[in-house]
Protein backbone atom coordinates (compact mmCIF):
# COMPACT_ATOMS: atom_id res chain seq x y z
CA UNK A 1 0.00 0.00 0.00
CA UNK A 2 1.15 3.52 -0.87
CA UNK A 3 1.13 5.83 1.87
CA UNK A 4 0.47 9.41 0.52
CA UNK A 5 2.31 12.35 2.28
CA UNK A 6 -1.02 13.22 4.38
CA UNK A 7 -1.81 10.05 5.94
CA UNK A 8 1.62 9.81 6.87
CA UNK A 9 1.17 12.73 8.45
CA UNK A 10 -2.01 11.99 10.17
CA UNK A 11 -0.44 9.00 11.48
CA UNK A 12 2.46 10.99 13.71
CA UNK A 13 -0.03 13.55 14.67
CA UNK A 14 -2.16 10.59 16.47
CA UNK A 15 1.16 9.40 17.65
CA UNK A 16 1.62 13.25 19.19
CA UNK A 17 -1.54 12.45 21.08
CA UNK A 18 -0.81 9.16 22.38
CA UNK A 19 2.71 10.04 23.85
CA UNK A 20 1.46 12.90 25.38
CA UNK A 21 -1.22 11.03 26.72
CA UNK A 22 0.87 8.05 28.31
CA UNK A 23 3.36 11.09 29.79
CA UNK A 24 0.27 12.69 31.30
CA UNK A 25 -0.77 9.83 33.48
CA UNK A 26 2.31 8.76 34.08
CA UNK A 27 3.66 12.29 35.59
CA UNK A 28 -0.22 12.47 37.87
CA UNK A 29 0.03 16.18 37.85
CA UNK A 30 1.58 18.27 34.50
CA UNK A 31 -0.79 18.59 31.23
CA UNK A 32 0.13 19.14 28.02
CA UNK A 33 -0.88 22.88 26.82
CA UNK A 34 -1.10 23.06 22.65
CA UNK A 35 -0.54 25.74 20.50
CA UNK A 36 -1.45 25.41 16.55
CA UNK A 37 0.63 27.27 14.39
CA UNK A 38 1.42 28.17 10.83
CA UNK A 39 4.27 28.46 8.80
CA UNK A 40 4.41 31.37 6.73
CA UNK A 41 6.24 29.57 3.92
CA UNK A 42 3.22 26.42 3.76
CA UNK A 43 2.03 24.48 6.52
CA UNK A 44 2.32 24.50 10.15
CA UNK A 45 2.14 22.12 13.46
CA UNK A 46 1.04 21.57 16.77
CA UNK A 47 3.35 22.18 19.80
CA UNK A 48 2.42 20.67 23.02
CA UNK A 49 4.09 21.33 25.97
CA UNK A 50 4.09 20.36 29.61
CA UNK A 51 5.53 22.26 32.25
CA UNK A 52 5.98 21.82 36.24
CA UNK A 53 4.75 18.26 36.31
CA UNK A 54 5.06 16.09 39.03
CA UNK A 55 8.20 14.52 37.28
CA UNK A 56 8.66 16.44 34.02
CA UNK A 57 9.68 19.93 34.96
CA UNK A 58 9.45 20.60 30.93
CA UNK A 59 8.84 18.73 28.22
CA UNK A 60 7.85 19.07 24.79
CA UNK A 61 6.23 16.43 21.38
CA UNK A 62 5.86 18.63 19.07
CA UNK A 63 3.99 17.43 15.85
CA UNK A 64 5.20 19.59 12.44
CA UNK A 65 3.91 19.13 8.58
CA UNK A 66 5.12 21.90 6.71
CA UNK A 67 5.99 22.24 2.55
CA UNK A 68 7.39 24.69 0.97
CA UNK A 69 10.82 25.96 -1.17
CA UNK A 70 14.16 24.81 0.54
CA UNK A 71 16.58 27.56 1.26
CA UNK A 72 19.78 26.70 -1.28
CA UNK A 73 22.17 26.27 1.98
CA UNK A 74 19.57 23.42 2.75
CA UNK A 75 19.71 22.32 -0.72
CA UNK A 76 23.08 21.75 -1.13
CA UNK A 77 23.56 20.07 2.49
CA UNK A 78 20.75 17.35 1.22
CA UNK A 79 22.20 17.28 -1.67
CA UNK A 80 18.69 17.63 -3.82
CA UNK A 81 18.18 19.18 -7.39
CA UNK A 82 14.24 20.13 -6.85
CA UNK A 83 13.32 22.55 -4.20
CA UNK A 84 10.11 21.85 -3.37
CA UNK A 85 9.78 19.79 0.10
CA UNK A 86 6.93 18.18 2.22
CA UNK A 87 8.21 17.47 6.06
CA UNK A 88 6.35 15.83 8.50
CA UNK A 89 7.61 14.37 11.83
CA UNK A 90 7.34 13.88 16.15
CA UNK A 91 10.37 15.57 18.11
CA UNK A 92 10.11 15.16 21.93
CA UNK A 93 12.65 15.94 24.97
CA UNK A 94 11.56 15.38 28.30
CA UNK A 95 13.86 17.24 31.35
CA UNK A 96 12.28 15.65 34.48
CA UNK A 97 12.92 17.35 37.86
CA UNK A 98 14.48 14.34 39.50
CA UNK A 99 18.13 13.87 38.45
CA UNK A 100 17.62 10.21 38.34
CA UNK A 101 15.00 10.23 35.76
CA UNK A 102 17.22 10.24 32.42
CA UNK A 103 16.14 13.07 29.67
CA UNK A 104 15.30 11.27 26.82
CA UNK A 105 14.63 12.36 23.09
CA UNK A 106 12.72 11.06 20.40
CA UNK A 107 12.56 11.90 16.41
CA UNK A 108 10.71 10.96 13.85
CA UNK A 109 10.47 12.00 10.53
CA UNK A 110 8.95 11.68 6.91
CA UNK A 111 10.98 13.83 3.90
CA UNK A 112 9.75 14.12 0.84
CA UNK A 113 10.97 15.88 -2.55
CA UNK A 114 8.86 14.18 -5.02
CA UNK A 115 6.67 10.87 -5.28
CA UNK A 116 10.26 9.11 -6.32
CA UNK A 117 12.17 11.13 -4.25
CA UNK A 118 11.53 10.49 -0.25
CA UNK A 119 13.01 9.28 2.94
CA UNK A 120 12.08 8.57 6.24
CA UNK A 121 14.73 8.97 9.41
CA UNK A 122 14.50 9.23 13.18
CA UNK A 123 16.13 8.43 16.46
CA UNK A 124 16.14 8.13 20.13
CA UNK A 125 18.85 8.59 22.35
CA UNK A 126 18.93 8.40 26.16
CA UNK A 127 20.66 10.78 28.68
CA UNK A 128 20.51 9.77 32.13
CA UNK A 129 22.14 12.55 34.33
CA UNK A 130 23.49 9.15 36.61
CA UNK A 131 24.17 6.82 34.04
CA UNK A 132 22.81 2.89 35.19
CA UNK A 133 24.29 0.37 33.04
CA UNK A 134 21.54 -2.05 33.63
CA UNK A 135 19.02 0.96 32.28
CA UNK A 136 21.00 1.37 29.49
CA UNK A 137 20.92 -2.24 28.92
CA UNK A 138 17.89 -2.44 29.17
CA UNK A 139 16.89 0.55 26.80
CA UNK A 140 19.44 -1.00 23.93
CA UNK A 141 17.47 -3.96 23.97
CA UNK A 142 14.39 -2.41 23.55
CA UNK A 143 15.70 -0.54 20.28
CA UNK A 144 17.18 -3.86 19.45
CA UNK A 145 13.84 -5.94 19.72
CA UNK A 146 12.08 -3.20 17.24
CA UNK A 147 15.20 -2.68 14.91
CA UNK A 148 15.46 -7.13 14.73
CA UNK A 149 11.64 -7.60 13.03
CA UNK A 150 12.79 -5.82 10.36
CA UNK A 151 16.34 -6.22 9.37
CA UNK A 152 19.07 -7.99 11.50
CA UNK A 153 21.43 -5.45 10.54
CA UNK A 154 19.34 -2.71 11.86
CA UNK A 155 20.44 -2.75 15.37
CA UNK A 156 24.35 -2.66 14.82
CA UNK A 157 23.80 -0.17 12.31
CA UNK A 158 21.87 2.42 13.44
CA UNK A 159 23.43 2.14 17.47
CA UNK A 160 26.61 2.75 15.22
CA UNK A 161 24.94 6.21 13.92
CA UNK A 162 23.45 6.97 17.21
CA UNK A 163 26.92 7.02 18.69
CA UNK A 164 28.24 9.23 15.67
CA UNK A 165 25.33 11.45 15.81
CA UNK A 166 24.98 11.75 19.51
CA UNK A 167 28.76 12.10 20.13
CA UNK A 168 30.03 15.90 21.61
CA UNK A 169 33.04 16.57 20.13
CA UNK A 170 34.33 19.13 21.43
CA UNK A 171 33.73 18.30 24.73
CA UNK A 172 35.05 14.46 23.84
CA UNK A 173 31.96 12.82 25.01
CA UNK A 174 28.99 11.30 24.23
CA UNK A 175 25.44 13.39 24.89
CA UNK A 176 24.09 10.23 26.64
CA UNK A 177 24.12 6.25 26.14
CA UNK A 178 23.46 6.62 22.77
CA UNK A 179 20.57 4.91 21.31
CA UNK A 180 19.46 4.03 17.50
CA UNK A 181 19.81 7.07 14.69
CA UNK A 182 18.94 6.82 10.79
CA UNK A 183 18.62 9.17 8.01
CA UNK A 184 17.64 9.15 4.46
CA UNK A 185 15.90 5.37 4.35
CA UNK A 186 14.26 5.16 1.46
CA UNK A 187 13.85 2.17 -1.57
CA UNK A 188 17.28 2.92 -2.90
CA UNK A 189 19.02 1.81 0.34
CA UNK A 190 16.90 -0.67 2.03
CA UNK A 191 15.76 -2.60 -0.86
CA UNK A 192 12.27 -2.29 1.04
CA UNK A 193 9.24 -0.90 0.33
CA UNK A 194 8.33 2.66 1.56
CA UNK A 195 4.64 0.70 3.38
CA UNK A 196 7.62 -1.16 5.28
CA UNK A 197 9.73 0.89 6.10
CA UNK A 198 7.05 3.71 7.34
CA UNK A 199 6.30 0.39 9.60
CA UNK A 200 9.24 0.26 10.92
CA UNK A 201 9.10 4.32 11.49
CA UNK A 202 6.14 3.38 13.48
CA UNK A 203 7.26 1.06 15.28
CA UNK A 204 9.54 2.98 16.79
CA UNK A 205 7.49 5.34 17.33
CA UNK A 206 4.85 3.78 19.43
CA UNK A 207 8.08 1.74 21.77
CA UNK A 208 8.77 5.47 23.22
CA UNK A 209 5.81 5.48 25.80
CA UNK A 210 6.40 2.61 27.29
CA UNK A 211 9.81 2.67 27.26
CA UNK A 212 9.86 5.90 29.00
CA UNK A 213 6.93 5.88 31.24
CA UNK A 214 8.98 3.03 32.63
CA UNK A 215 11.43 4.56 33.31
CA UNK A 216 10.26 7.38 35.19
CA UNK A 217 7.95 4.80 37.13
CA UNK A 218 11.76 3.72 38.34
CA UNK A 219 12.89 6.64 39.52
CA UNK A 220 10.18 9.56 40.27
CA UNK A 221 10.36 8.66 43.75
CA UNK A 222 14.38 8.02 43.73
CA UNK A 223 15.73 10.59 47.10
CA UNK A 224 18.46 13.07 45.96
CA UNK A 225 20.33 15.86 47.05
CA UNK A 226 21.81 19.31 46.51
CA UNK A 227 25.01 17.72 44.30
CA UNK A 228 22.82 15.55 42.58
CA UNK A 229 20.74 18.86 41.30
CA UNK A 230 23.89 20.63 40.61
CA UNK A 231 24.99 17.52 38.61
CA UNK A 232 21.48 17.57 36.43
CA UNK A 233 22.45 21.22 35.81
CA UNK A 234 26.13 20.60 34.77
CA UNK A 235 24.66 17.53 32.53
CA UNK A 236 21.47 20.02 31.23
CA UNK A 237 24.59 22.46 30.16
CA UNK A 238 25.99 19.61 27.39
CA UNK A 239 22.35 19.18 25.88
CA UNK A 240 21.92 22.81 25.39
CA UNK A 241 25.62 22.48 23.78
CA UNK A 242 24.53 19.57 21.47
CA UNK A 243 21.33 21.00 20.74
CA UNK A 244 22.82 24.88 19.66
CA UNK A 245 25.92 23.36 18.07
CA UNK A 246 25.49 20.48 16.69
CA UNK A 247 21.45 19.24 16.30
CA UNK A 248 20.82 18.81 12.50
CA UNK A 249 17.26 19.36 13.51
CA UNK A 250 17.96 22.40 15.18
CA UNK A 251 19.89 23.45 12.30
CA UNK A 252 17.37 23.06 9.84
CA UNK A 253 14.94 24.62 11.61
CA UNK A 254 16.71 27.61 12.24
CA UNK A 255 17.60 27.67 8.50
CA UNK A 256 14.13 26.99 7.15
CA UNK A 257 12.71 29.67 9.61
CA UNK A 258 11.51 27.84 11.86
CA UNK A 259 8.96 28.22 14.97
CA UNK A 260 11.59 29.20 16.83
CA UNK A 261 9.99 28.16 20.28
CA UNK A 262 9.03 25.22 18.69
CA UNK A 263 12.27 23.97 18.03
CA UNK A 264 14.05 25.66 20.99
CA UNK A 265 11.49 23.58 23.38
CA UNK A 266 14.12 21.11 23.79
CA UNK A 267 16.39 23.25 26.10
CA UNK A 268 16.09 22.79 29.90
CA UNK A 269 14.25 25.32 31.92
CA UNK A 270 17.08 25.61 34.11
CA UNK A 271 20.77 24.89 33.96
CA UNK A 272 24.34 26.60 33.52
CA UNK A 273 28.08 26.64 33.21
CA UNK A 274 29.59 27.08 36.31
CA UNK A 275 33.83 27.24 35.69
CA UNK A 276 35.16 25.71 38.94
CA UNK A 277 32.93 22.33 39.98
CA UNK A 278 34.20 19.49 41.54
CA UNK A 279 32.78 15.93 42.17
CA UNK A 280 33.94 13.85 44.94
CA UNK A 281 36.39 11.75 44.00
CA UNK A 282 35.39 7.78 42.76
CA UNK A 283 31.65 9.12 43.08
CA UNK A 284 29.10 8.56 40.49
CA UNK A 285 29.07 12.24 38.99
CA UNK A 286 33.02 10.62 37.97
CA UNK A 287 31.44 6.80 37.13
CA UNK A 288 28.97 8.33 34.57
CA UNK A 289 31.63 10.83 33.45
CA UNK A 290 33.92 8.26 32.38
CA UNK A 291 31.38 6.03 30.94
CA UNK A 292 30.22 9.04 28.46
CA UNK A 293 33.91 9.27 27.63
CA UNK A 294 34.61 5.91 26.75
CA UNK A 295 31.68 3.60 26.32
CA UNK A 296 29.97 5.50 23.01
CA UNK A 297 32.69 6.86 21.74
CA UNK A 298 32.61 6.46 18.04
CA UNK A 299 35.00 4.12 16.68
CA UNK B 1 57.33 51.22 14.00
CA UNK B 2 56.61 47.81 13.05
CA UNK B 3 55.62 46.50 16.05
CA UNK B 4 56.47 42.16 15.89
CA UNK B 5 53.51 39.70 16.66
CA UNK B 6 55.14 38.85 19.73
CA UNK B 7 55.15 42.77 20.68
CA UNK B 8 51.44 42.97 20.20
CA UNK B 9 50.81 39.03 21.86
CA UNK B 10 52.53 40.79 25.32
CA UNK B 11 50.73 44.26 24.83
CA UNK B 12 47.15 41.92 25.01
CA UNK B 13 49.10 40.09 27.96
CA UNK B 14 49.52 43.37 30.02
CA UNK B 15 45.96 44.60 29.40
CA UNK B 16 44.33 41.34 30.11
CA UNK B 17 46.28 42.17 33.53
CA UNK B 18 45.63 45.83 33.99
CA UNK B 19 41.59 44.65 33.38
CA UNK B 20 41.26 41.98 35.41
CA UNK B 21 43.12 43.91 38.65
CA UNK B 22 40.02 46.85 37.47
CA UNK B 23 37.71 45.26 37.87
CA UNK B 24 38.71 42.44 41.14
CA UNK B 25 39.09 46.19 43.04
CA UNK B 26 35.87 46.96 41.73
CA UNK B 27 34.13 43.78 42.95
CA UNK B 28 35.97 43.77 46.20
CA UNK B 29 35.62 40.05 46.47
CA UNK B 30 35.86 38.15 44.16
CA UNK B 31 39.59 37.34 42.86
CA UNK B 32 40.55 35.71 39.63
CA UNK B 33 41.86 32.41 39.20
CA UNK B 34 44.51 32.34 36.30
CA UNK B 35 45.19 28.84 34.46
CA UNK B 36 48.15 28.35 32.05
CA UNK B 37 47.51 25.97 28.64
CA UNK B 38 49.34 25.02 26.06
CA UNK B 39 47.71 24.14 22.66
CA UNK B 40 48.43 21.22 20.93
CA UNK B 41 49.27 22.12 17.43
CA UNK B 42 51.09 25.86 19.17
CA UNK B 43 51.02 28.06 20.96
CA UNK B 44 48.84 28.89 24.42
CA UNK B 45 47.70 30.86 26.69
CA UNK B 46 46.42 32.40 30.38
CA UNK B 47 42.91 31.90 31.31
CA UNK B 48 41.87 34.28 34.22
CA UNK B 49 38.14 33.69 35.88
CA UNK B 50 36.37 35.34 38.64
CA UNK B 51 33.32 33.00 39.95
CA UNK B 52 31.00 34.44 43.16
CA UNK B 53 32.36 37.78 43.94
CA UNK B 54 30.22 40.84 45.34
CA UNK B 55 29.31 42.20 41.80
CA UNK B 56 30.80 39.39 39.15
CA UNK B 57 28.63 35.80 39.71
CA UNK B 58 30.91 34.68 36.37
CA UNK B 59 33.70 36.31 34.54
CA UNK B 60 36.35 35.78 32.24
CA UNK B 61 39.23 37.79 30.97
CA UNK B 62 41.03 35.70 28.32
CA UNK B 63 44.57 35.86 26.64
CA UNK B 64 45.83 33.54 23.75
CA UNK B 65 48.86 33.68 21.79
CA UNK B 66 48.59 30.40 19.16
CA UNK B 67 49.97 29.54 16.03
CA UNK B 68 49.96 26.81 13.79
CA UNK B 69 48.19 25.46 10.40
CA UNK B 70 44.91 26.38 9.88
CA UNK B 71 42.24 23.24 8.99
CA UNK B 72 40.42 23.90 5.07
CA UNK B 73 37.34 24.43 6.84
CA UNK B 74 38.96 28.02 8.66
CA UNK B 75 40.70 28.56 5.62
CA UNK B 76 37.92 28.90 3.09
CA UNK B 77 35.82 30.37 5.34
CA UNK B 78 38.69 33.51 6.05
CA UNK B 79 39.37 33.16 1.61
CA UNK B 80 43.14 33.01 2.68
CA UNK B 81 45.90 31.36 0.41
CA UNK B 82 48.52 29.87 3.37
CA UNK B 83 47.75 27.80 6.03
CA UNK B 84 50.61 29.09 8.67
CA UNK B 85 48.69 31.41 11.06
CA UNK B 86 49.19 33.31 14.18
CA UNK B 87 46.41 34.65 16.97
CA UNK B 88 46.25 36.52 19.77
CA UNK B 89 43.78 38.62 21.47
CA UNK B 90 42.41 39.34 24.74
CA UNK B 91 38.85 37.93 25.23
CA UNK B 92 36.17 39.34 27.40
CA UNK B 93 32.80 38.23 29.37
CA UNK B 94 31.47 39.39 32.73
CA UNK B 95 28.05 37.89 34.17
CA UNK B 96 27.25 39.82 37.16
CA UNK B 97 24.96 38.87 40.24
CA UNK B 98 22.54 41.98 40.21
CA UNK B 99 20.41 41.76 36.84
CA UNK B 100 20.75 46.00 36.97
CA UNK B 101 24.19 45.71 36.40
CA UNK B 102 24.82 44.70 32.64
CA UNK B 103 27.04 41.52 31.16
CA UNK B 104 29.84 43.13 29.04
CA UNK B 105 31.94 41.71 26.08
CA UNK B 106 35.07 42.72 24.57
CA UNK B 107 37.93 41.44 22.46
CA UNK B 108 40.72 42.62 20.94
CA UNK B 109 43.08 40.52 18.38
CA UNK B 110 45.39 40.20 16.01
CA UNK B 111 45.79 37.63 13.12
CA UNK B 112 48.87 37.31 11.10
CA UNK B 113 49.72 34.85 8.16
CA UNK B 114 52.74 36.24 7.18
CA UNK B 115 54.59 39.67 6.74
CA UNK B 116 52.26 40.79 4.02
CA UNK B 117 49.43 39.41 5.58
CA UNK B 118 47.68 40.79 8.82
CA UNK B 119 44.63 42.24 10.70
CA UNK B 120 43.33 43.56 13.57
CA UNK B 121 39.87 42.76 14.66
CA UNK B 122 37.57 43.02 17.85
CA UNK B 123 34.36 44.85 19.38
CA UNK B 124 32.72 45.48 22.67
CA UNK B 125 28.99 45.19 23.32
CA UNK B 126 26.94 45.81 26.45
CA UNK B 127 24.10 43.51 27.15
CA UNK B 128 21.73 45.14 29.83
CA UNK B 129 19.32 42.95 31.25
CA UNK B 130 17.35 46.30 31.65
CA UNK B 131 18.28 48.62 29.33
CA UNK B 132 18.77 52.44 30.79
CA UNK B 133 19.17 54.93 27.60
CA UNK B 134 20.79 57.06 29.26
CA UNK B 135 23.65 54.37 29.85
CA UNK B 136 23.21 53.07 26.11
CA UNK B 137 24.24 56.48 24.66
CA UNK B 138 26.73 56.78 27.29
CA UNK B 139 28.55 54.20 26.03
CA UNK B 140 28.05 54.96 22.65
CA UNK B 141 29.61 58.14 23.25
CA UNK B 142 32.41 56.38 25.03
CA UNK B 143 32.94 54.15 22.63
CA UNK B 144 32.94 57.08 19.26
CA UNK B 145 35.04 59.13 21.76
CA UNK B 146 38.04 56.53 20.99
CA UNK B 147 37.20 55.97 17.25
CA UNK B 148 36.89 59.71 16.40
CA UNK B 149 40.60 60.42 17.52
CA UNK B 150 41.48 58.24 14.47
CA UNK B 151 39.05 58.15 12.08
CA UNK B 152 35.73 60.31 11.71
CA UNK B 153 34.13 57.27 9.80
CA UNK B 154 35.07 54.35 12.24
CA UNK B 155 32.47 54.97 14.79
CA UNK B 156 29.57 55.14 12.35
CA UNK B 157 30.88 52.18 10.26
CA UNK B 158 31.54 49.93 13.26
CA UNK B 159 28.38 50.62 15.49
CA UNK B 160 26.94 49.55 12.29
CA UNK B 161 28.91 46.49 11.92
CA UNK B 162 27.89 45.72 15.76
CA UNK B 163 23.86 45.80 15.03
CA UNK B 164 24.28 43.53 11.75
CA UNK B 165 26.87 41.22 14.03
CA UNK B 166 25.24 41.18 17.24
CA UNK B 167 21.93 40.59 15.57
CA UNK B 168 19.96 37.40 16.71
CA UNK B 169 18.54 36.45 14.00
CA UNK B 170 16.63 33.65 14.86
CA UNK B 171 14.72 35.76 17.78
CA UNK B 172 14.64 39.02 15.59
CA UNK B 173 16.29 40.61 18.50
CA UNK B 174 19.77 42.36 19.03
CA UNK B 175 22.12 40.76 22.13
CA UNK B 176 21.78 44.54 23.50
CA UNK B 177 22.44 48.06 22.85
CA UNK B 178 25.03 46.68 20.44
CA UNK B 179 28.47 48.68 20.42
CA UNK B 180 31.35 48.78 18.39
CA UNK B 181 32.35 45.51 15.82
CA UNK B 182 35.43 45.71 13.24
CA UNK B 183 37.92 43.08 11.56
CA UNK B 184 40.32 42.62 9.33
CA UNK B 185 41.52 46.09 9.51
CA UNK B 186 45.07 46.55 7.61
CA UNK B 187 46.35 48.82 5.77
CA UNK B 188 44.85 48.20 2.55
CA UNK B 189 41.32 48.15 3.84
CA UNK B 190 42.58 51.54 6.16
CA UNK B 191 45.03 53.31 4.40
CA UNK B 192 46.85 52.92 8.14
CA UNK B 193 50.04 51.61 9.04
CA UNK B 194 49.96 48.73 11.56
CA UNK B 195 51.17 51.03 14.55
CA UNK B 196 48.30 53.14 14.02
CA UNK B 197 46.15 50.55 13.88
CA UNK B 198 47.18 48.85 16.88
CA UNK B 199 47.11 52.33 17.95
CA UNK B 200 43.22 52.45 17.81
CA UNK B 201 42.77 48.89 19.15
CA UNK B 202 45.09 49.27 22.50
CA UNK B 203 42.67 52.48 22.83
CA UNK B 204 39.31 50.56 22.92
CA UNK B 205 40.97 47.37 24.97
CA UNK B 206 41.99 50.64 27.50
CA UNK B 207 38.43 52.18 27.57
CA UNK B 208 37.40 49.23 28.49
CA UNK B 209 38.06 48.92 32.39
CA UNK B 210 37.00 52.53 32.97
CA UNK B 211 33.68 51.94 31.02
CA UNK B 212 32.53 49.00 32.94
CA UNK B 213 33.78 49.79 36.87
CA UNK B 214 31.63 52.53 36.65
CA UNK B 215 28.77 50.50 35.46
CA UNK B 216 29.64 48.46 38.18
CA UNK B 217 29.20 50.83 40.63
CA UNK B 218 26.86 52.67 39.62
CA UNK B 219 24.06 50.01 40.01
CA UNK B 220 26.13 46.96 42.36
CA UNK B 221 23.70 48.04 45.50
CA UNK B 222 20.63 48.25 43.33
CA UNK B 223 17.74 46.21 44.58
CA UNK B 224 16.25 43.80 42.60
CA UNK B 225 13.55 41.28 43.32
CA UNK B 226 12.50 37.68 42.11
CA UNK B 227 10.95 38.86 38.56
CA UNK B 228 13.63 40.53 37.90
CA UNK B 229 16.10 37.73 38.62
CA UNK B 230 14.04 35.56 36.65
CA UNK B 231 13.90 38.20 33.38
CA UNK B 232 17.99 38.11 33.79
CA UNK B 233 17.86 34.18 33.73
CA UNK B 234 16.44 34.53 30.17
CA UNK B 235 18.27 37.40 29.03
CA UNK B 236 20.73 35.24 29.54
CA UNK B 237 19.41 32.03 27.68
CA UNK B 238 19.50 34.55 24.58
CA UNK B 239 23.38 35.20 25.28
CA UNK B 240 23.97 31.50 24.84
CA UNK B 241 21.86 31.27 21.88
CA UNK B 242 24.41 33.90 20.70
CA UNK B 243 27.70 32.90 21.79
CA UNK B 244 26.13 29.03 20.72
CA UNK B 245 24.78 29.57 17.22
CA UNK B 246 26.33 32.67 16.09
CA UNK B 247 29.43 33.82 17.57
CA UNK B 248 32.97 33.45 14.63
CA UNK B 249 35.22 33.47 17.99
CA UNK B 250 33.80 30.75 19.39
CA UNK B 251 33.22 28.74 16.14
CA UNK B 252 36.87 29.57 15.35
CA UNK B 253 38.04 28.14 18.65
CA UNK B 254 36.02 24.95 18.15
CA UNK B 255 37.18 24.15 14.55
CA UNK B 256 40.83 25.11 15.80
CA UNK B 257 40.73 22.91 18.44
CA UNK B 258 40.86 25.40 21.23
CA UNK B 259 40.53 24.86 24.93
CA UNK B 260 37.33 24.24 25.69
CA UNK B 261 36.95 26.09 28.45
CA UNK B 262 38.52 28.77 27.68
CA UNK B 263 36.45 29.13 24.84
CA UNK B 264 33.11 28.61 26.60
CA UNK B 265 33.87 30.49 30.02
CA UNK B 266 31.44 33.28 28.19
CA UNK B 267 28.40 31.30 29.11
CA UNK B 268 26.62 32.14 31.72
CA UNK B 269 27.00 30.08 35.17
CA UNK B 270 22.93 29.76 35.66
CA UNK B 271 20.37 30.21 32.55
CA UNK B 272 17.44 28.16 31.41
CA UNK B 273 14.80 28.43 28.87
CA UNK B 274 10.92 28.56 30.56
CA UNK B 275 8.57 27.99 28.02
CA UNK B 276 5.78 29.78 29.29
CA UNK B 277 6.93 32.95 30.85
CA UNK B 278 4.84 35.49 31.25
CA UNK B 279 5.87 39.28 32.13
CA UNK B 280 3.65 42.67 33.57
CA UNK B 281 2.12 44.54 30.86
CA UNK B 282 3.78 47.64 30.52
CA UNK B 283 6.73 46.82 32.64
CA UNK B 284 10.68 47.12 32.28
CA UNK B 285 10.95 43.80 30.88
CA UNK B 286 8.36 44.35 27.59
CA UNK B 287 10.41 48.04 27.01
CA UNK B 288 13.51 46.78 26.88
CA UNK B 289 12.19 43.58 24.79
CA UNK B 290 11.20 46.41 22.68
CA UNK B 291 14.07 48.12 22.47
CA UNK B 292 16.05 45.10 21.38
CA UNK B 293 13.35 44.26 18.31
CA UNK B 294 13.30 48.12 16.92
CA UNK B 295 16.75 50.15 17.94
CA UNK B 296 19.83 48.38 17.04
CA UNK B 297 18.10 45.91 14.51
CA UNK B 298 19.88 45.80 11.25
CA UNK B 299 18.97 48.34 8.30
Amino acid sequence: MAYTRDEIADWFRGLQLEISAAIEAEDGKGRFEEETWERPGGGGGHTRVIERGAVIEKGGVNFSAVHGTLPDKIKSALKVDSDAFFATGVSIVMHPENPHVPIIHMNVRYFEMNDEVWWFGGGIDLTPHYVVEEDANWFHNELKAVCDQYDSQYYPRFAKWADEYFYIKHRQESRGVSGIFFDRLNTQTEGKGKAELFAFVQDVGKRFAPIYTTLMRKYKDAVYNEQQKAWQMHRRSRYVEFNLVLDKGTKFGLDTDGRIDSILMSLPPETGWKYTQSWPEGGEEERTQHYLRTVHVPK
